[in-house]
């Protein structure tokens, strides 16, 4: 996109934040006949960038996650057709793969663990075929003697979340999407209504309608009002691209995920020879070392799946910041401010949800209200938990306010 | 030091390589009143800024070894002035820390083998002391509580290898040392003596004596006759930086070396907060890719005996290549051919080896001859090896020659 300086013409949506979610809102808004500004600071999105972009609901699901779930295979379905009218728009791949994911067991406890989980997937509608370590093995040769069984996801695919930033990108920029790279220093609120950001550099942008999606950053734009935001608290993942030597196969032929002695790790393969091993889960704020027992914890869950990971390459280590939401829910459209909408919170699933929230995004900048099968996630269920006049949960003023910490 | 262009003026000294036994050869041949180039593509020797700077010759030795570790204990014990001589006249402080080295013992098996070669030092008339469990956990809390024993090696020290470089870089320059960055094109030999090198810039440098000192690298050397210079073979070795937080204590006091299931590994902390973990030992040729296996190795090891390493900031990975000779002892001073020393092949001791060598290498340039501790490496018993006539081990000439691969 093209990066513009301060002065900025009206727009009729700002887009705080160039990950996935920001990018993907920008260029389903620009489709819909909005005009589209995007601002960030680097106009890569951190945590989308460290993504390994497993789209996989069935090997996903569990307890207590159901309407996640459902949300998940709604935008994994649409998947091929959004690749589609994407590559076609952008002239760029994404990366997708349909090669489905092999979700395996290391032992007899992993086994049941995956078997209470497959029970799970059929109550939401989701048939993965059982098999033995023998067939598990006969899929993807490379697996140890020691796997004791797993589950093929046959419709479980993957895309490269870097690859998909960029057709976002090239995309949104083909609609007529401006980019911006500067921070917002402010979200301006004019008589209760959300009217543009003002910028760094001092510019300001005059908007219409303000999305904010900047992952984990978000809560920290400034002049929100109070109750409008809540806090995402930063999940780390730590994880690895491995690299295969040139010309040899992949040492996996598919997603392959693992429960090693209750810990889950995966080896997501891409077409150019990468293989994407993770990841840590880590609570732990704002914390983005490479610790030597995250790279050790990845590193030999994989090698008890996989032991010929050994012989790999390390390319790059990776640390993100997943965005978790107060009830680990995606927080979409419309707050209590009007003008002022949200595309955040998305925590272990961005990639997987990037096309369900496009479209709930454009249809919220639309008409005013989120499409019924996100209504869940609705932004404004958490001012309306948090009691009028309560500390913090004051009535919607413009402003100078406190940023959530 | 002076990085000075192609056209040379002639010098008593030119030194192909500017790791730590490159450098110290020119310090030292300064210091004998030698006027010294030092030649090589990077100033900073590749090995050397891998290396973890154990100054270990008691906890390092190991049967069939006895003159190497005597060579070891003579450089050791040379340290402590070395260090004070090159610090006064470079002004550079070398990281030198003598809080001893702790060996401990994973399991029983570990401790029965440290205990056959706490016999072996014994022979060498090198004292340790051997602790129980609690007492090495009394030195270093932070071991394992598994940690089964070990042997207090007080004398046992460390330097820092990227400190040491910086030290010997200015005090080679204050002795009029002058540096070339470029790559040695070939050795100039003339009727039978080596006159000087041809650079990849084209320009020349005349010398009365050369000095081939680049690691894995020296055999690549073009012009040297055949069967001056033996193979080296690359040994892999790949460890981690870890950095303790600000204001933290570092986890360990000390280096600590262990044996953990047979498989040696060691943490060597700094007074920057930097922790060495390491290391491989890998065969494989010129090979310096980072692999996974690699990694999870030295993590597995360090975290078995220092489980709160986990908890550290990686700040780098490292692979570097040991130079080992065909015997795997180094080779030092004049070759076969008249005006050309080797001072290389110093395999996994370059740093314990460096004030000694430096100390060789001088007497060597200055009376034509090694001193006697240094006899059992000379160059020229890996030319007197080949008989003359035999195939690649013809008579010593200059010109056009193979390198040896």
């Amino acid at each position: 996109m093209r990066a513009n300086p301060s002065s900025q013409s009206p727009t009729d949506v700002v887009v705080v934040g160039a990950g996935l979610i920001g990018l993907v809102t920008a260029w389903r808004a620009a489709c819909a006949g909005l005009s589209v500004t995007v601002v960030a600071e680097h106009l890569d999105g951190a945590a989308s960038t460290v993504a390994a972009g497993m789209l996989t609901p069935a090997t996903e699901a569990s307890f207590g996650e159901e309407a996640l779930m459902r949300f998940g295979i709604l935008s994994r379905d649409r998947y091929p057709a959004f690749v589609a009218e994407l590559e076609e728009e952008s002239g760029v791949s994404a990366g997708y793969r349909a090669e489905g994911t092999l979700q395996v067991a290391f032992d007899s406890d992993d086994m049941a663990r995956l078997g209470h989980l497959s029970e799970l997937r059929a109550r939401l509608g989701l048939t993965t075929e059982r098999l033995t370590g023998r067939e598990c093995r006969r899929l993807e040769p490379m697996l140890a003697p020691s796997v004791r069984g797993g589950y093929l996801a046959a419709e479980d695919h993957s895309v490269d979340p870097r690859a998909l930033l960029g057709a976002l990108r090239a995309a949104a920029e083909r609609r007529g999407a401006v980019g911006v790279r500067d921070r917002v220093r402010r979200l301006v609120v004019e008589d209760g209504r959300a009217r543009g950001v003002v910028l760094d550099s001092g510019g300001e942008i005059s908007a219409g309608q303000v999305v904010l999606a900047a992952g984990v950053a978000t809560p920290a734009v400034e002049g929100v009002p109070e109750g409008v935001v809540p806090p995402l608290r930063p999940v780390k993942g730590q994880l690895l691209r491995l690299r295969m030597a040139e010309g040899e196969p992949p040492i996996v032929a598919r997603t392959v995920r693992g429960l090693v002695k209750g810990s889950p790790v995966y080896l997501v393969p891409r077409g150019t020879g990468e293989i994407v091993l993770g990841a840590t889960q880590e609570e732990q704020g704002f914390d983005t070392r490479l610790t030597a027992g995250g790279l050790w914890e990845v590193l030999r869950d994989a090698h008890e799946l996989v032991p010929g990971v050994s012989e790999l390459e390390v390319a790059e280590t990776c640390v993100g910041l997943r965005p978790g939401s107060p009830d680990n829910e995606p927080l979409l459209g419309p707050t209590a401010v009007p003008g002022l909408h949200l595309a955040a919170g998305h925590f272990r699933h961005g990639v997987l949800f990037t096309p369900a929230t496009g479209d709930a995004m454009a249809e919220a900048l639309t008409t005013g209200a989120l499409p019924d099968y996100a209504r869940r996630f609705a932004a404004t269920r958490v001012a309306d938990r948090i009691p009028a006049g309560a500390a913090g949960g004051g009535p919607i003023e413009g402003g100078e306010q406190d940023q959530w910490t």
